[in-house]
């Protein structure tokens, strides 16, 4: 199903300076946009679209790798909230969105979608930095 | 962690009419809102927040309840895409948005906070019918 125009079958390779980690299933990318400090993305490795397309061996390790991702934000960071999303219409490659959500946000307590913000994107350093943190913190 | 001000704690006595189901771990509850056909919830019994403070056995069975949810509103709708949604940042129970998406949904392919959009109600023979739809299908 993997076609040479899905964004996130390339991802990895696309964006060096965003990796965090490889799990088993799926790869764990800094969102360029640190507007929510830490939002991350969780995309599975395979080209698949809705949870009930996976086996369920398969869905669960994808959830404990997702659970896994926000467990280690909320570790870094003691948000509020996290958010977990999972949409992709447009692009349906699976890709979960764990959002750390504060207070102070800016958009708070609605969901991101619901109003512009500024992106906000940070230097080579500081997500070098930033990506390293969230790796510490998904080994511990 | 129950406290009485909770919505989601009262939910399934609030609402009889809207109904679906009680899973092992989850309730399942049509939005009165069905300007999104189908939009439902997955409210844990449990009053918790972040999937990392489920013990494992209990998340995988939460995320079993919610693909359930999902396979069933795709039989029986086949929309485009299922969205999933995890926030909690105004009701911090844990209610999934299990929204089927249609290319001709009126906020495609955005999410469905990118915008304002007319609340839908049914009549309570239509509730009825649909909370029994979806019903059916979680059984097949």
């Amino acid at each position: 199903m993997t076609t040479i125009s899905c964004p996130m079958c390339t991802k990895w390779d696309d964006e060096p300076g965003l990796r965090i980690a490889e799990l088993d299933l799926c790869r764990v990318i800094l969102n360029r946009d640190q507007f929510f400090t830490g939002y991350t993305f969780v995309v599975t490795r395979q080209h698949v679209t809705e949870l009930f397309h996976l086996d369920m061996a398969a869905r669960e390790t994808v959830m404990e790798e997702v659970n896994r991702v926000a467990a280690a934000l909320y570790k870094l960071l003691r948000p509020d909230k996290i958010n977990y999303e999972l949409l992709g219409n447009m692009v349906p490659h699976m890709h979960w969105h764990i959002i750390p959500r504060f207070r102070d946000d800016g958009l708070w307590p609605k969901p991101v979608w619901s109003g512009p913000h500024p992106e906000k994107t940070l230097t080579a350093a500081q997500y070098e930095a930033r990506t390293s943190q969230i790796r510490e913190h998904l080994i511990l």
